[in-house]
C-alpha cells in the first residue's frame, strides 16, 4: 500500500512514495546542464516532477511506464504543486499493488461475486443454470471478472467496475420483473450476467485502463458470444433455440447498430436487458460526475452523453417554509 | 352494451346489432338497380355489408360516421364473411356506449385511478404533493384521464390506456428506486404522473383515436407544461426551482430531439423517467402484438420500432430431456 | 424436371405440370357453389388458377405450401393468363427437384467449388491453409455452400449464389493484389472465402429464400465467427493474433455500423475485403436488373441501392459517323 | 463610462481603467516571491496582466468575477501586450456601466422599441393587438427586451441584440408579404414579435452572456409559450384557435426537431416565420464575422454554420475595363 | 382547345373530346368476346373507359401514349363515372394543344417574361447585365423558359411554372434587399434568374412532366453551370472572380449536400438566394395543396415536406364578438 | 537542391540551408533586448529557431511566407532540437526548387505521364480517344497534372500525387475488368483519367497545398465537368449521350451526396469508378500512415477515415512452430 497519494500532496511536503512514470523528457538549462521533466501518477491523479541534479545518472535507471520510488519535496510553480526530486529509482512491478494505481470500486469484489452467484443460482431453467455454473467453474474467468473495469471512461471506469455494474443490473432486473407478467426472468438474468463479460478481454487494466487489440478489433459483444458458444458446447443437451436466445441478448444489448450491435433487440428480454443496462450505467455515471466547478449545481460535461447534468433536489428548496 | 360484435359474426348468422358506418358507397347493378356497399365497425373489427333492396330509401337515412342499427344475415363472399342487410337505421349517439366502439383497457379505470392517487399521496415534499392534489381536484382532468388512450398506435392504444401506462410507470418507479441511493423519488413520481397528461388534450377518442388540432400543432409535452404552469400558479409559495425541475422532466421525457423533446434530459430524474417510460411502453406494445401469422413465433411488424419480435421462452424448450 | 414453366404458359395452352401452392382461398359463386382461387409458382414466376368444379373435393387434398400436379387449360381473364383447373393433386416433396422452384446460378456448383478450392490451396501461410482445409473437410458445410443463395434479394439471390459470389470475389482479389505491394494476399483470400460463409445458416432455401430464426437473431457475421472459432480450436498451434486478424475481417466486412458490422475495418486487408465484396455484389446486381419497361435504357428500381441504373454503352452511339 | 478599452491599449501606455477579472492565479517566482497572473476584460476584448509587487496584499482585495480599477503600464511580452500592474482595487458593481463590459447593439434600444411598437400597433385583429399591448404594458418584460442579447454566440450576440433582430424581422415580414397574396400578416407580425421573447429569461447578461438554469433546462421556446399562455388568459374572449396558431408559431420556429422545435411548422405563417427568422439571423452573423486574417477575402470560421464565408463583390472586379 | 375536360364529365353525359391514352388493356368477357379497358387523361384528371363493341377493330388504330378522339357516353360503375366508348380514333400530335394535357400557370408566359427582363435590365454591373442579355438573345432558351415546369411534383409543377417561380423570386429579392445594407443586389438578381434555368433541360414536358436522361444523370445545377460557362466564354473581358461568384450561387442553391448541392452557400448572396428560393417554392406549394378531405382545415400530405398543413386564419375566428 | 533538410538536423550540428518562414514573432527578453522566434519548414518537416542577436536588424529583412537562407547551430531546448540563428536573409523565390518545400511522389512524373498516355491510347472508341488526345494536347493542363497533389491531407497529399493516383487507378481498372463481362472499359478508362482532373485547379501548391478560391466555391467535380464540356465542344460529332455518360461519371464519383456528389452513380461504370477510386486512395493512405508511436502495431489516427489501423501480417506470426 502506498504511503502518500498524489491528491494529498501539499506545498512544501516531503514526498517518499511509489508512482507510475507517465512521461519522461530530458531538457537542458540555459546553463547547459541536463534536467528531467516527469509526469507521475497514481490512482488519485497526476503530478509534474523535476529532477534538477544528477539528471542523466538518475534518468538512466528508469523509463516511461515504469513504477518508481520517488523522494523529494513538493513546491509551487506557476500556481501548481510539483515535486522537486532528490532521488528516483525503478521498482519491480511485482512489488506494486495494482489498486494503488488504478481507481477501484468502493465495494469488495469477493462480496459482490458471492452476491452475484447467489442470485444466479436462483435460475430455475436447468440449462441456463448449468451455463452460469460453467462460468463460475472457470477460475481464470472469475479472477478477471473480479478485477475488470466497466469501461475506459463512460461508466464504472475502475477496477471491479464490471462486477459492480453486473451485480447492480441483476438486482435491478429482479425488481423490474415484479412489475410485469410474462417476462422470462431466467433468460433475463443470464443475459444480465453475460452481457458485458467479454469486457474482461476487451480491456487491459494493469497500469491504465485501455483497449486490448482484440477489444479494438472484435469488441466484447463478439468475444462473449464465442465464450458462451464454448461453454454451451461443453454442456450436454443444451437446447439450440435456448442458446440462440442467450446469444441474441448479448449481440443486441447495445440496442442499435450505431452503438455496435449488429442486430436490434428482437425479443422482449433483449429489449429489457438493453434498457436496464443502459439505465444502470447512466445512473452510476451521472452520480459520479464531478461538479463543473466547485459549488456549481452543474456537473462537468460528459462527452459520451453529450451534456452536463443539473443536480436536482426537491428537498433542499428555497426555504419558503414548508420543506 | 352491444349484442353482437364483428369478430363473433359467423357465416349464415342472423345479425341485429349496432355499428359505426366507416364508409358508404352507392353502386348500380348491371340490371340498373341501386345498391349500397358499407363498411361497418365496432371495437372488435370491421366487416363489409351490402344493401341490395330499397338501397336508395335506406341510404337516405344515414351517413358515414353515423351509428346505425343493422338487421340482416351473414354470408360468405370471396372467402370473407359479409352482411347482407335487410334493414338499417340511424341511432342517436347518446344511446351508444363508447367502449363498444373503441378498444379499452382490461383494467377498471376507477380502480386504477384510486391506486394511482394512493401512490402519489405518499409524496413527502409538500409542494409536489400539493401539485398532485391540485390535479386530483380538477374533475374535468380526472374524467379525461380515466378515458384517454396512451397513443394512437404505438403503445396502450385504447381507452384508459394513458391511465394504465401511468400507473404501471409509477409502480415501476417505486421498484427501481429501491436499487439505488440518491434518487429523488418525489420528483420522479410527480414526473411519472404528469409526463403524458397532456395526451388528454392531444387525442380525440369519441369514435376513433385521432390527433386533435392542438395535439398536432403543439403536442402533449407543451400542453402539459402549460397545465402544470397554471396549477403551480395557484399554489402558494411553490419554489421556482422546483417548478423548473418538474417542467424539465416533462419537456425532456422523449429523450432526444428527434423524438420531439426540445431539451435532452439533464437531471438524473429526467434521465430515469425517460428510460422507464420508454421501457414500460415497449413491454406493453411487444406483449400485445399479434402473431405474424397463426402459430408463428414472430409477431407482426411494429412500424414505430421498425421490427418484428421473436417470442422467447426458456421454459418450453425442445424436449431434449432436462426441462 | 418440370415439363412446363409458368413463364412459358400461353392462352389456350393445355397445362400438366408441377407447381408450389403459394395461396389457396375458397369462394362461393352467386349461384351458391364453391370454387377455389390459387396462386401457383415455380422458379420462373407466379400464375393465378381457379378450380370451378369439384372444388371442395379437390381442395381437401392439398394445402398452401404443398407441391401439386395441376391439369387444366390456360385462359385469358381481365387481360391476364390464368389456369382453369380440371384436376389438382398433392405431390410428395421428395419427388421435386428444388431447382425447378427456386432460381439457381448459371454456373455448375461442383465446378465452382473445385475452382475455389484450387485458389485457396495456393495459400502459403500453413495456419490459414489448415483453416481452409478444415472447412473443405466438413462435408455438411460444403454441401450447404454449394446450395446457399447469396442473399434474399440484394445480390446473387439464387441457389449457389453464395458460391458464385465467393469465387468471383477470390478471383477479383487475385487481380487487385497485382496492382499493389504490401497486401497480405493469404489473409485476404481466407477473408474472401469466409466472409459470407455464415449465410449457409442465415438463409433457408428449400421452397423460398428466407431468413432462418438464427439468421434474423444473430446474422451471418456472428455465426461465421463462431464457425471459425470452432475450426481454429481444432488446429494445433494456430497463432492467436492470426485468428484475431481473420475474425476481424469477418466482423467488419459490411464496412459500417449501419450495415451491421460491429467494428469498422481496421486493417488494410479488412478495408480491401469490404470494398471488393461490395463491388462484386453490386456488379452482379446491376447487370441482372430487369429493364424498367421493355426497351427502356433504365433498369427497374433497386430498393437496397435506392436507385435505377442507366445502361451505358460507348460502342452503340448515335450513328454520327465514326463508331 | 470607461476611460480606456482593452482594444486600445498600446505598448508602453499608462493604464488607469476599470476591468472585469476573468481569471486570477497566484504563482511563485524562482526567487520565492509571490506574483499574480490575471485576465482582465471589457467589451472590447481580453488582456493579460501581472502583479509582481505586493501580490499577496493586493490579491486579498478582489476575486475572480469582481470589477476592479487597475493602474499600471502596458508592456510587450512574447509578442503580446500585457499590463504590469502597480495597483488594483475592487469596485462596487453599482458603479459600473454594463455596456462597458458587454458588447451592445449599434442602435438605440428606446428608438428600436418605439419603432417595433409602431409596427405592431398596425395589427388589425383585435385579439392579437390586445396580446401585443398586454406585452407592452408589462414593464419588466419591456425592460428586459431592451437589454437582452440575441444569442450567446450565433447571431446578434450583444446587448439589445434581441430587440434589434426582432425589429429587423418585423420590417422584413412587412416587405415579404407584399410579394404574396393570402398570407395572414397579423399572425406573422405577432409571431415575429414573440418568437424569441423567451430569450429574456434564457440568458443572463450582467457580466457575460450565458444561459440561465431555466434557459438550459426549458429553453426559450417553452418559456415564451408559458408567457403567452398567461397573457392570453388575462384577455377576455381570446379565441382558442387563434391562441393555438400563435403558440404553434413559437413552438415550431426553429424549423426542425434537431434544432429544438418539438413540432415542424405546419401553417403557412409558421413556415414563413421560420424561414425569415433564420435568414435575418444569418445576414447579421455573416456581415459581422471578422476576416480570417487581415486582408483575406474569407471570414473566420462560423462554428454553428460550419463554414467560412467569401466576401463577394460584383462591383470591385478585376479592373478589366468595363466596371 | 378541348371541348370537354375529364373533371367536368357527369353521369349520362354524351362525350366527344380529345384525350391521351394512359393505359390500354384487352380483356375477354365470359361470353368470349373481346373488350378494351382504357385510362384516358387530360390536364384536369383521369377517367376509365371501356370499349365493348368492335374492340379488336378499334384497338388496332391506337396505342398507349397516343392522343385520341373519343365518342361515347358517361355511365356510373361501382360508384365511379366511366366512359362507354362508341368510337375512338388516333389524332395526330400536331393537332393537339399541349396545355390541354398538362396543367399550366395561371399567368401568361409572355407577360411574365417581359416583367422578368425588365427587372434584370436594372442590373448595373455591365458584365452581369451582358450575361442576362446573352440569355435573352438565345431564342431556344427563351422558348423553353416560357414552357418549362418548376418541378415534377414539389412546387410549381405545371407549364410555365419555372418562369412563374423565377419571376416571383426576383420580385421577392427586390423587396428583401430593401431591409439590409451591403447585399450585392446585382449578383443576387442574376443568381435568382439562373438558379433553376437548367430545369429547361432537366424535364421533358410534352405529354407529362418527367425527368430527361440528362436531368437524372447530371441534374439542373450542373447543366446550368455549363450553360453559364458557355455564355460567359462569349462575353469579352468577363472577370474570372465574378464568373466564380455566379457559378457558386448556382452550385450551392440547394443549400446542403443532402439536397444535391456539392458545395454549401459560402457567400452572403448565395445564402440569401438559397433561403428565398426555398421560401418562394414552399409558399406556392402550400397555398396550392388540396384539402385533406372536403371541408377539412388540413391539406393533403406533402410528401417532400413530410407533413400536412393547417389553414390558419386570424380573421375568421370563433365568433366571439370582436373580429 | 537544398543541402540539409529539417528531418536530418541533429543536436550541435552547424546549419546552412534554405527554409520557408512559417511564422515569425518578436519578443523581448527580461533584460529588455529583442529576439525573434521563427518556425522554419521544408518538405521534411518543421523546426523552431531563435535569433538572439541583431534580431531587429535581421528581422527587417524578411517576412512570414518568405524563403530564407539560415546559418546557425542546432541546440537542444526542452527536449527538442531548435536552431540558434547567426544569420538569416531573404532568398528570391525564383531560386527555389518547389519540391524542396513540398513532399513529392516517389515516382517520376514524366515516366508516369508516359505510362498513363500509353494506357489511354488503347481506348477503341474514337470519340473517347479524341477526348483523351485533346487533353494531352493541352500543355498547361499536362504541366499542372504532373505537379498537382492528390489531396490536401486525405490521400496522395504530395506533389505529383494526383498523377500517381490516376495512373494507379487506370492500372487497377485494367485488372478488374478482366474479372467481368459487360463492363465498358473505354468509358471506365476515360472516367478514371478525368475523375479528379479538376484538382489541378482546386489546389494551390506553390508553398503549401491549399484550396484555391474556386476549389472552395465550386470544387473539382464541377470544374472538371466544365473542362470536359469545353474539350468536347471542340471535337466534331461527339455523340451527346456519350458526353452525358462521361460527365455523369465525374459528377457522381464521390458516390454519395454527403461526400459532395450531386448525383449517385447510376451507370455500372460510374459505380465501379467510385468504388475503385475510393479503394486506391485508401490503400495509399493506410500504407503511408505513420505509427501511433514508435514500434506500435497501430497507426496514427486518420481523421477523414475516423480510425487508426492495425498492421496485419500473416507471415510474421508468433513463432509457435509451424510458420
Amino acid at each position: 500500500m502506498k504511503s502518500l497519494f498524489v491528491a494529498d500532496i501539499r506545498e512544501n511536503q516531503l514526498v517518499d512514495s511509489l508512482f507510475l512514470v507517465a512521461s519522461k523528457n530530458r531538457g537542458v538549462t540555459k546553463g547547459g546542464s541536463s534536467y528531467l521533466t516527469l509526469k507521475l501518477l497514481d490512482r488519485s491523479g497526476e503530478i509534474e516532477a523535476r529532477v534538477w541534479e544528477r539528471a542523466d545518472d538518475l534518468g538512466r535507471g528508469f523509463e516511461r511506464n515504469d513504477f518508481v520510488r520517488v523522494r523529494g519535496q513538493a513546491t509551487l510553480y506557476q500556481g501548481k504543486v510539483q515535486i522537486r526530486i532528490q532521488d528516483v529509482m525503478r521498482i519491480d512491478e511485482g512489488k506494486i499493488a495494482a489498486e494503488d494505481f488504478l481507481p477501484k470500486s468502493a465495494s469488495n469484489p469477493e462480496t459482490m461475486l458471492d452476491e452475484l452467484q447467489a442470485i444466479l443460482r436462483g435460475i430455475k431453467n436447468p440449462h441456463l443454470l448449468a451455463l452460469a455454473e460453467a462460468c463460475f467453474a472457470d477460475p481464470e474467468l472469475m479472477r478477471l471478472l473480479k478485477q475488470a473495469p466497466g469501461a475506459k471512461t463512460i461508466h464504472h471506469p475502475y477496477l471491479s467496475g464490471l462486477l459492480e455494474h453486473t451485480l447492480s443490473l441483476l438486482k435491478l432486473i429482479l425488481k423490474v420483473v415484479e412489475n410485469y407478467r410474462g417476462i422470462d426472468v431466467d433468460l433475463l438474468l443470464i443475459g444480465g450476467f453475460l452481457h458485458d463479460i467479454g469486457k474482461v478481454y476487451e480491456f487491459s487494466f494493469d497500469r491504465a485502463i485501455d483497449y486490448t487489440d482484440e477489444g479494438q478489433l472484435l469488441g466484447h459483444l463478439v468475444m462473449e458470444v464465442e465464450l458462451v458458444d464454448r461453454k454451451i458446447a461443453a454442456i450436454a443437451d443444451f437446447p439450440a433455440e435456448l442458446a440462440l436466445l442467450v446469444k441474441h441478448m448479448l449481440v443486441s444489448h447495445h440496442g442499435a447498430c450505431e452503438f455496435g450491435s449488429p442486430k436490434l433487440p428482437q425479443t422482449l428480454e433483449a429489449v429489457i436487458l438493453h434498457s436496464l443496462d443502459d439505465l444502470d450505467g447512466k445512473i452510476q455515471a451521472i452520480q459520479n460526475l464531478p461538479e463543473k466547478e466547485p459549488g456549481s449545481k452543474w456537473t462537468a460535461f460528459h462527452r459520451a452523453y453529450g451534456r452536463s447534468f443539473f443536480k436536482a433536489n426537491s428537498q433542499c428548496d428555497d426555504g419558503s417554509g414548508s420543506a
